[in-house]
């Protein structure tokens, strides 16, 4: 069918790369391209040998000439962007100046600002439409998978949704008492930024971790939860119509939540650098040296993922609630990809979204959000690509 | 009516000397010597002017013709010990060679083993009786005040003592979330170290931390408490007639607890040292830089301590019970001496035995503990001296 330039090569993106191969039919052909071209290079290695064939490339994805050079050499059908927020609009801009598709994860994020908006992104609208091509922005997980889901309620069973909780939760065990899957400076953040939910037309703040639940999901148990902002409400809160309440839920262990407390008072997450023996040193990164190596975590995390949503609305004039949800296997996503599940829930539907435009089931100029196109297929093809779902038609609600 | 001698310069030692200068009857002129002579000379600075002379000098006390050489010099009535606990048999050597009488607030501990046992020093026994000189042993607060209080129950309250129940609580809040007093690797030897109390002639082993009690101090509040070794246990059971059980117990907050268990978790506390940007690196010494300095604490400490005995037995063939017990301000403290309580209540009894023995009320050739004193000057004293003590006659007991 195809080819796709696919910019990065961390964790996400080798599942990415896995999947597309898995999908030969539509990848025929994979450009793997970071700033790192030996990730690149490992990559391929591992992977060549099928139907699928790899090409890899170097490209700085924040020179906008650069990116625009590589895309008119590889010329492929579509880039899919698992680069970092921040290299959102460069990617956009080459594509735009190329004409090509695009396709990403998460929504751009000034570098110094960590505000997760739409905006940025939905600026672009009118140059897509008018250059003739798709973008298809946050096909990941959540947001991607959360927003197919509300979609798929939304044509199959509701005539309006009232509200929705989308809820996520990792029961994966590393069996270290604390590390973390990336920077303890991002999870900091994360767990000390302000909450926020979606109801009758605004949005609303919270304090910190303020509002708390326990959830009983399924094949996972009882978790705690915790209301956070998260970006993909932006979004539905536009494009569900009669939406009145949107809802993210997180779970998050009292022991991570502690760990993560303590060495924020001691000032072991600090960024400030210290003076030390004659040295300058920064804290958080004398603490990431301490901490095992994330890249460790894959082969030792056990349990699985819950991550889905429950609807509450009307049909036919009668209420009705509908839950929604896949469980993923962190060590059966490491046998099968090399990585846990927290990479492979993103990078599967990175591969799927692109594959809809590829095929030309979700191809239409402009710029939109996963919740806006027809969510039939994409559902059909989280059951054939490793992320099946199951239906729940009266589930435990949240209060 | 003399001289002392005092080893060590360094928090305990500075109260020691304050209290020294408060008795200038008794200490007529004082030597601070210890490895580091400008300490020596900051404590002479400060308290020059009063009617005790003071004089310095610089001495390794773990060299025994040193320590000869110093006490010729200044040819002292006593030695006061408040150097580190490795090196009691060094001073008690040259106190030996030079038959002057000796006291410390620690017993002796192979720097390698980390026991506490009065084996070695009571094996100086039948030296200091030959050469009719005395070593007071464990003249701090605990040992120390704690055996004053054992011998004063027994002398005035009971025929018989079955049970003591040693209490020490420090109820200080310095205001950060956590900092240590002292070196965080023996806090956490302190809370990982076995558990273990007197009775029925043995001592029993407890797995760590692993018999909590809260107990509701006077003057302080309901505190958790939690069982531990205390050297004292080891005298006592040997000198109070009848005793039958004996347990040491110590406050700890669970944020504390919490806090080293975190930084033990994540291999902070680790004295192996790790590669970092070139450079090793010990763990707990970066997080050492990272804490508070202890030395700061003082001035911030606010709070109380209360250490006392609760005693169970018969008198006149009718049980009877007894608690007495001090308290001390961390903020008072601090205003007089410039120390908290930690080192006020450890360094006011070392001036008070070394007192005791210099005014011939204690001088008695050989090697002893406190408890093998009459405890009423030494009772008395305490109140003159800061440490005031109170008594309870229907105490809450301890299950």
């Amino acid at each position: 069918m195809g080819k796709a330039l696919m910019i990065g090569a961390g964790g996400v993106a080798g599942v990415v790369a896995h999947k597309c191969c898995q999908n030969s039919e539509v990848f025929e052909e994979i450009c793997i391209a970071s700033r790192t071209l030996s990730k690149c290079n490992a990559l391929k290695e591992k992977l060549d040998g099928g139907k699928t064939k790899i090409t890899t490339a170097q490209v700085d994805a924040n020179h906008v000439p650069a990116l625009i050079a590589l895309i008119e050499k590889v010329n492929p059908d579509i880039v899919i962007n698992v680069a970092l927020p921040y290299q959102d609009l460069t990617i956009m801009d080459a594509c735009l100046a190329t004409k090509t598709d695009y396709v990403d994860t998460a929504n751009y994020e000034p570098e110094d600002t960590a505000k997760f908006e739409y905006k940025w992104q939905w600026a672009y609208r009118d140059r897509f439409k008018e250059a003739g091509i798709t973008a298809l922005l946050g096909s990941g997980f959540d947001p991607g998978v959360t927003g197919v889901f509300s979609a798929y309620a939304q044509k199959h069973y509701f005539d309006e949704i009232h509200s929705i909780d989308i809820l996520d939760a990792n029961a994966g065990d590393h069996g270290y008492p604390f590390a973390t899957n990336f920077n303890p400076e991002i999870n900091i953040r994360e767990v000390t930024a302000n909450g926020s939910y979606f109801e009758n037309g605004q949005f609303i703040e919270t304090e910190p971790m303020a509002i708390k639940r326990v959830y009983d999901f399924p094949q996972i148990g009882p978790k705690d939860i915790y209301l956070l902002h998260h970006e993909e409400m932006e979004s539905l809160a536009q494009n569900i119509n009669g939406i009145k309440k949107i809802r993210f839920w997180m779970t998050f262990g009292q022991s991570y939540l502690t760990h993560l407390k303590v060495l924020e008072n001691v000032g072991m997450t600090s960024i400030e650098p210290i003076e030390f023996e004659g040295k300058k040193i920064v804290p958080l990164q004398f603490l990431k040296a301490v901490l095992p190596d994330p890249a460790s975590l894959g082969p030792r995390t056990k349990g699985k993922t819950n991550i889905g949503c429950i609807f509450q609305g009307v049909k036919d004039g009668k209420p009705r609630t509908y839950y929604v949800y896949n469980v993923c296997d962190h060590q059966e996503c490491y046998k099968e990809v090399g990585s846990q599940a927290i990479s492979y829930t993103t990078g599967v539907p990175a591969m799927i979204g692109a594959a809809m435009v590829m095929t030309g089931k979700w191809k239409r100029p402009g710029v939109y959000n996963i919740e806006e196109f027809d969510p039939d297929p994409f559902m059909d093809a989280l059951n054939q690509f490793g992320l099946p779902w199951h239906e729940e038609f009266a589930p435990t609600l949240i209060d």
